[in-house]
């Protein structure tokens, strides 16, 4: 049997999703709870694997287990066994041919920047901070060149693995709301350290440091050296993924940090 | 000199905010931290003691210093010196007779409930979890009877030293937002546990267990023994107090948690 999870998790204390010896990692701590209640060791694979110190509202994973429980007796006996940071929202029983990674036809994250110029109690570990006041409108004027496919060179991390810098951006959104800047995006699947390179060269330009068109400019570039900073890791949050309608998920709720 | 401070805390570390030979409080957190920026002791007085575990969106505080500084490096000064759970949001001179605690003429706290069937990783220490679905609707009209000057006897701690049991209650309301419910007072004053005593006697109204009368009655009772339980310090919040024009203190922000 398969079954589909939503997962949310604070990832501070974490070296990042995927399993590693010796590191603390999501994927480590949710296979250990999970096969706690299975009664025996079993694998999960994420929609998206995020990085140390990232955070998600709502990851997706699949694992099997010929284990009969309950949709609320998994719920409950694995948030009994995970460490506080990482919580179960829901686990459901899935079709043979899901597969988190592989049947993903979007991602979406936010990117989270308290914008005061005091630092915040708060948001520690939960926002990137930046105290210089940030222009919200040129920060989405610039980014609405980088929507659909794309050679997203410019944005990737030296450590990218995947085959091709080519990706989709279906949809990117900066919006101020009182204190915060929040980047929202959407796209079929994302580069390494991709969301957070985009935010660290939209501050540039929310800052006036940069025109507008220099977005287009660093994408035309393919260089990831013309681009800006990879923005801290604490501002960003996994938010969902999206699969065809014939799995049946639950939706990705709507997210809402910070409002 | 009088200086007015405004504080954002999350309050899980701490014994409350008044200090205590050999506790780790707020106060005594942000004496030392004011004190080094000074460079002398002194002593911050608060709007309102909030309890171990309770936050603040923002605390207001005064303290007195001959030391002149620019608002800009008190501020810098003193949040460098403070731990990361405590941060300073402004500093501002102000009239020698401004007190924060006696010239305040309104204190604004916000109550969350994290209303969902699966804990959740990000309200961990910043909400109560209510698993059972809450009907906000009953809630915030079992509320209403509370409003204006009333003994509020039946909410206060047995521990509590006000003189008096009488209380202006100048708005209470309770609202549904997604997965969470938000009770929003403002009041002149109020007892020892007298919100978190409010929050939890209208949990039974909003599962459906007690009639929305029965809070009247229980207000009626003068009787802590009639009400309900003392909700989880978690879910609190100390948003803001409220002084005469005179004082041009900065206005409260909007509370963005949880949005």
């Amino acid at each position: 049997m398969r079954y589909a999870v939503g997962i949310e998790y604070i990832g501070t204390a974490y070296s990042g999703w995927q399993a590693l010896s010796g590191r603390q990692t999501v994927q480590g701590e949710l296979e250990r709870a999970l096969g706690k209640v299975a009664d025996h060791p079993l694998e999960v694979v994420a929609a998206g694997r995020t990085d140390a110190g990232v955070h998600a509202l709502q990851q997706i994973a699949h694992f099997d287990s010929p284990a009969r429980r309950s949709d609320y007796a998994w719920l409950l006996g694995t948030n009994t066994n995970l460490p506080p940071d990482i919580s179960l929202r829901w686990v459901q029983p899935v079709a043979e041919n899901f597969h988190a990674r592989y049947a993903a036809v979007a991602r979406r994250y936010r990117y989270v920047i308290h914008n005061h110029r005091a630092r915040s109690a708060l948001c520690r570990e939960r926002a990137a901070w930046w105290p210089q006041q940030l222009d919200a409108q040129a920060m989405h004027e610039a980014a609405q060149c980088l929507l659909g496919e794309n050679d997203f060179s410019a944005f990737r991390d030296s450590q990218c693995q995947s085959p091709t810098p080519m990706r989709n951006l279906h949809r990117l959104t900066v919006q101020r709301r009182g204190e915060f800047v929040v980047m929202d995006v959407i796209g079929n699947a994302f580069l390494h350290h991709m969301v957070r390179n985009i935010a660290g060269t939209l501050l540039p330009v929310g800052m006036g440091e940069q025109p507008v068109a220099w977005v287009a400019q660093v994408l035309a570039s393919r260089d990831r050296k013309c681009a800006g900073m990879t923005a801290p890791a604490a501002g960003l949050y996994f938010v969902g993924a999206e699969y065809p309608a014939e799995f049946a998920l639950p939706e990705p709720p709507a997210p809402w940090f910070p409002g």
